[in-house]
């Protein structure tokens, strides 16, 4: 013992247990949990290696395995936020020097452009101004210009409300060798997603959105056909906490120790997945649809018009605009001082021009819409 | 909606709420976390900007820095677990062709070793037989010899169960012009530590030990003279999640976004602190010399020995030697299945050859040595 130092308590707070208002958190996420996704999150922990909790994960690989609509082996949650998870694809499939063609029409489109070239890649953008989508011919126009090793798009982009379609690209990828790797992070449990028959070579989500959990433990997913590239790769992964050939040896037969996972988030997400799994994907997806366009109606009643197409517009992420001389900083404060209601600001381009208003997972109620559409009529100025 | 796709149910597993049989964890990690730090983590979530998280987050800050003994700014929980923060120090601190010298008597050194180079490091080793550590000599006979950029040591052989002593290693690092990089994952909140005492520029650890939190909310802090070199480096830091040019931006006062924090372990994580600073560093660090002391005394009660000289042996997690004829993977797993009770087995240099038993932060109680002690006079060979 070092006794001869003396303790400095200058930053030795005394603090109260933590006392948290609940709020009704309808922004771009994190939402409300499912309560007994809490409850779950609260149970002793297990060791990492013990043969209850080894359980578990296979529980999980099965149920996002579902939940994606895939067959992937490597199928596994990321014992991280779904930063990490959008992470490990790019630091997996990405070999330094390899073309990586992103489609950019919003904020998550851009992180990805800043990831890929930070593992090396020779980065090339389409864009498309933030709200709208690529069409199947403009992608087939690009990948033959830049015949990239691996295709970008964000399924769901969170920053601006839109659903970019994938019916036909993987075809197209396939024809020019390229894998396609995709953002699910808004769409994963609120948007119909069918990875294998899109043929989505790498895909990444979170947990705190169309599931219902708690931030912390990110879906995470491989085909085949990339995992074969990263067989083919002649330097290591440059990302050791990510890096797939290690987890693999930890969510496969193997059970190699790796690194001690967040064990009560992945409570969480068991209890979240089986909380979809008994309302069925089905359900589930037709759920935020219905409520999404009781949201749409309840906002237009209030004079408001949404930013993205009717066609294009995500169940999960509504992007409101913000009417002409509407201080919208001050509305959304106001609802969340006022109200307990949580709603996003716009990013980027939309910076200041939109609410982002988010029904997702077990946010995703009639009550929600309710409460947001009443408050935001007595916050409006009339 | 894409109707014309049918859904595949061979995944969607029916499963029961999560039953967890509880069970005392008394290997390297995780610890039973404490039970307001549980009660803690099932509080609803907030947004990761809203002003009353934010303000939890500053709490964090200011306990970590008491914790560690530290006024480091940028003092902050990285959103994953352990080895996360530890990739976050060697990704933020280490420039391809960088010498770094790496003390390896465990497997965590061998850990650093291998992350290291995957940032491009030059890495160059000193090692000792597994359990042993390093005198200042002979740190600085290595220093002398490679002129490092980072000396990284390990101040807690979680493989080992041995104290690396730090006394000393910051003024001969100062010398040098060398950042002082350590590992405090088994140490932090059980063992003395001084950082700014000591010199230390870079360090991490895990909330799941010392701490008696849940894992997945890692220590990490910088000291103003590491920043300094991360503010000079001529490239982006190779990895989005971790660059603490962007969590600083999250972290400080600017409050850009960058990820969805993991909100629930962080409440975990601040409830553990708060109790830590209740007990006070002192009383907290004394009740694990105490408790581990008490330990030792029943295993030698059993004929049992350390592998650690007692002077160098940590007060968190303690190397028990299998007697001479002893199958010690099964007596573990009888542990485990008869009692409940979770010790760990041997890594590298030490497999077959110990356990590892941990008290750490809630766990570290006279309660569990006595049901330890009783378990193992049952179990093992009369």
């Amino acid at each position: 013992m070092s006794q001869t130092i003396s303790i400095n308590d200058s930053q030795r707070l005394q603090l109260k247990p933590l006392e948290i208002p609940t709020k009704l958190l309808l922004g771009p996420g994190p939402s409300n949990a499912h309560p007994s996704v809490l409850q779950a999150m609260s149970t002793t922990p297990l060791g990492h290696l013990d043969p209850d909790f080894l359980g578990v994960m296979d529980e999980i690989k099965s149920l996002l395995r579902y939940v994606w609509q895939t067959e992937n082996p490597l199928t596994i949650a990321v014992s991280g936020t779904g930063s990490a998870a959008m992470e490990a694809t790019i630091a997996n499939s990405v070999e330094p020097g390899d073309v990586v063609l992103i489609g950019v029409a919003g904020y998550f489109g851009n992180r990805l452009v800043d990831m890929a070239g930070r593992y090396g890649a020779d980065v090339r953008t389409i864009t498309k101004p933030w709200g709208q989508v690529f069409s199947l011919e403009e992608l087939r126009t690009a990948v033959e210009i830049h015949r990239p090793a691996i295709l970008s798009l964000v399924h769901a982009e969170t920053s601006t409300g839109a659903r970019q379609p994938l019916e036909g690209v993987g075809e197209l990828c396939r024809e020019f060798g390229t894998l396609l790797l995709v953002d699910t992070v808004t769409s994963l449990g609120g948007v119909p997603i069918f990875l294998d028959e899109w043929g989505v070579d790498l895909a990444y989500s979170c947990s705190q959105k169309g599931l219902g959990c708690s931030p912390g433990a990110s879906p995470f997913t491989i085909s085949p056909r990339a995992w074969e590239k990263l067989q083919r790769r002649s330097t290591k992964v440059t990302n050791w906490y990510l890096d797939m050939n290690l987890l693999n040896k930890y969510w496969g037969s193997e059970r190699v120790y790796h690194h001690t996972a967040p064990i009560n988030l992945y409570y969480g997400l068991r209890e979240a997945l089986r909380l979809v799994a008994e309302e069925g994907l089905a359900n589930c997806w037709q759920r935020h649809q219905k409520n999404v366009e009781y949201l749409w109606e309840g906002l237009e009643s209030l004079g408001l018009s949404m930013h993205v197409e009717r066609e294009y517009r995500l169940p999960t992420l509504t992007t409101v605009r913000i009417p002409e001389g509407v201080d919208g900083k001050a509305i959304a404060k106001q609802l969340l001082t006022e109200h307990k209601i949580e709603v996003g600001g716009g990013l980027g381009e939309l910076a200041g021009k939109v609410w982002r208003v988010g029904l997702m997972g077990f946010n995703s109620r009639k009550e929600s819409v309710d409460r947001l559409i009443e408050a935001l009529g007595q916050v409006l100025p009339k």
